[in-house]
């Protein structure tokens, strides 16, 4: 990184931190220089590089201002209200429905979290994989040692950097996806009986894995900007013999928000008196629009308590089954677990993603991706408006490829995604990301794929199939 | 397969199941001609085959015999004697410093149990493997379905005919290697607290997902010839609410023994009443060395209670770690289980299997890898018999590449291995494979490698450390 690239990024930091506000303005150019000891023309370099960033703003004879943030153009959905108490979690029928959901090119895949593989920037990895197969036979055939790859261990730990985390590659143990790291998370810190309490909605694949460990979900109403309600989530803890927290606060799986850095810490010390472990899923965080990316809450975690878990299905693709764990201190019940589970993650995936990010492709392929993901999300959030009906909110993702859609009560969006099946499009109901049902009339929309015609038309049929919903509903109540 | 061929296995069937016993007559040629509608020619090529693979003999003017099955030519191990009552297992401390040992090339690893990987039969799925890379990039980056690759299952479906298993390609689940299978097979059938009678000694992997799971294992004693003892599972099966069994009963890691027919089948009937699931490890099954490889207790299953676990791990190379369960009557809890704990198994290594079995590569490899094994397990129970003491026992196996050692009671074998890792060789200490820290005086060794005078010094250097421990005590005592 060039020097001028370094202020920009530290005082786009102390932007994201809000620690200078929209609208304020921003230290002068001889002051930077001063601060940052580098020249004046660094320090303008600095303040256009984040004029290009969208941070902030020149104005004439006044210096740089902090740019407003970017509103959400559209109504957002309400604060969730799911049910108070704790559940066995329910909806494993419609999660399966979604999984074995026919994934024929001819359907338009709306419902699925899967990343576009197709990207031109992925080529290389491809490649890498291929001559491993050639040139390095038996090393890949072997077992990887159990807690995964040295040499991508170095790499996750120097990409973790830019959350704001300083691991040992010994922090880190891989895993199969995401998946097995949230799974062996929650066996690690838990007993069969024990309450988890989670955001809400929440992703399936979380729930599930506290439904199949025999675990209770304790659901806390959720913002659509800021995330997990700390309020509400205090009162639980007063409330409940809350046995850990388990939350996706960047980039969120369903609704796409970030929680603020302010939040993330506050996070940290209400449930310090109860020296409660935290899952931190933060599959998503790279995928944030604006660079630098947030800090994970792992990142102010002094004490241990913070299991992030992460993978690489949505930054370079699900089918390699290559994820990871930071367990902090309960890396030895994690370890246990990984070997009970799978005994060691898959070798030749593990080499060909280090040597991927040695050679700077993940880098050049997130950067690409989060440019493109941004800007199908405008367009996906142009195409509901312009063909959902009236009262629609929808959520305004800060990162990755997956938005909420709230639609009016009276629709249920399992019987809706039926009926776009039929038409060539599959959606995610909102069902799956409640352990209660709650959601009905919610649903999961992802926007993978550049904006085309073929995906505005699957956005139509939707919104057609709705519309048809209400008015056959208006009959029958008539 | 020839019709000489198939008259051949359909008598030597008979033979693996004493449906004809050593050293009786076997129907004569003109007998055979017309049981099977084949010529007398045909019928006689039949036999030449069954003398070729050793299985039967001429006698002048008398006919065919069963040849009197081989003997082991050494002193065998006691039959196990295990505490008998639930105990929670112990030993993962010495299970995480086996799996983490020194794994340098400069160690000969006679610990592990790891197959062959340079054989030149592998080379064409790492040429699969890379040209899946090139060509098919974007399938195979994307999620498998939840079940697996269907062109692998049905190809596992297929193979799995040998062991006298017809399956429909949707009773097969692909897996993370067979690790994940036993883990899903176990949480599916049981819940904390419950009770699984297991064979003893027993691998250590199972033993441990048992710990991790909140369950006890109950330790079986065992024949060092024909597995689990009947008698003492049905004393035990009175006296305890045993919930599952879990055994590996062909080919058994570590003892290398295979089950009779007869005692697989009674196996089943025994546990009958019980309504009693039982997981069968199958991951050496392929590996026997005489064709055709022996049934497996699932094959006898009419009642969906068998819930069979293997891999490719041993018979083509663990680092793909892909395996697969066929869970009977218990599918729907696997699912749910697999699931949760990887989301699905990795897409590459399961669709370049495939193709790899579709070939005929594996077949080829496997005929083979048996013969190779075989020639190996000869050689190492040779050099066992020249270096190590008087009174040592050593296992026979019928299959795979592991044998066990039993040693003078006083030989502590996780000290004896500290000392060869210094001197260069790695062993598996006995006590891994026990609940309780038994067989603290026995070994496990693996005959991967064709025989070598690396080898064979690797297994003097034990021997000399063996008779230095011996006279060190002795020392003492006097
Ligand atoms: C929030 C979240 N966590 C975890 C996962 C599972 O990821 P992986 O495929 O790496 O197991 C997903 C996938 O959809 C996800 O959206
Ligand atoms: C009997 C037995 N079962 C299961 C396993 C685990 O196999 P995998 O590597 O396919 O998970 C092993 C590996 O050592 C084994 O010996």
């Amino acid at each position: 990184m060039k020097r001028y690239e370094q202020v920009a990024q530290a005082i786009s930091e102390r932007i994201e931190q809000s620690y200078y506000q929209a609208g304020e303005r921003l230290p002068s150019i001889r002051d930077v220089s001063k601060t940052f000891e580098v020249s004046i023309s660094t320090a303008q370099e600095a303040y256009r590089l984040l004029e290009d960033q969208g941070l902030a703003e020149p104005r004439p004879k006044s210096g740089y201002y902090v740019l407003n943030r970017q509103k959400a153009p559209q109504q957002l959905p309400d604060v969730s209200r799911p049910v108070q108490r704790p559940l066995e979690v329910s909806q494993w029928e419609e999660v399966l429905n979604l999984l074995c959901a026919n994934t024929s090119q001819d359907i338009v895949q709306l419902g699925r979290a899967i990343p576009d593989l197709e990207a031109p920037t992925l080529k290389p990895l491809s490649r890498i994989m291929s001559d491993l197969n050639r040139y390095a036979q038996s090393s890949i055939l072997s077992y990887e040692h159990l807690r995964g790859s040295d040499k991508l261990r170095l790499q996750i730990a120097r990409l973790m950097v830019d959350s704001g985390c300083r691991l040992h590659p010994d922090d880190i143990i891989t895993t199969t996806g995401c998946q097995e790291a949230l799974s062996v998370s929650l066996r690690a810190i838990s007993q069969p009986g024990d309450i988890i309490a989670v955001d809400s909605p929440s992703f399936y694949g979380s729930m599930q894995a506290i439904k199949a460990h025999g675990l209770k979900a304790l659901e806390i109403p959720t913002h659509p900007e800021t995330g997990i309600s700390l309020e509400a989530l205090q009162l639980a803890l007063e409330q409940w013999p809350i046995k850990a927290i388990q939350i996706t606060p960047t980039c969120n799986n369903p609704l796409g928000y970030t929680m603020p850095v302010e939040h993330k810490q506050r996070l940290l010390e209400i449930t310090a008196p109860y020296d409660l472990p935290i899952i931190e899923d933060d599959i998503y965080g790279d995928l944030a629009y604006h660079a630098p990316r947030p800090p994970s809450i792992k990142s102010f975690d002094n004490e241990g308590r913070v299991l992030l878990c992460s993978s690489f299905s949505k930054t370079l693709a699900p089918g390699l089954r290559v994820g990871w764990v930071a367990p902090g201190r309960y890396v030895n019940q994690v370890i246990h677990m990984k070997y009970v589970v799978t005994a060691s993650t898959a070798t030749l995936p593990q080499v060909a993603i280090a040597e991927f990010i040695a050679q700077g492709g993940y880098e050049r392929h997130i950067r690409k991706m989060r440019t493109q993901y941004q800007q199908s999300r405008d367009a996906m959030i142009g195409w509901i408006e312009k063909y959902f009906p009236q009262g629609t909110r929808i959520s305004y993702p800060q990162g990755g490829f997956l938005l909420w859609v709230e639609l009016p009560v009276e629709i249920d969006t399992v019987m809706l995604n039926e009926r776009t099946m039929a038409l060539g499009v599959c959606i995610a109901p909102g069902v799956l990301f409640s352990a209660s049902g709650k959601y009905r009339h919610c649903m999961r929309l992802n926007f993978t794929d550049r904006p085309s015609e073929r995906n505005e038309r699957a956005v139509q049929i939707v919104g057609e199939e709705i519309r048809k919903m209400t008015q056959e509903l208006t009959k029958v109540t008539v």
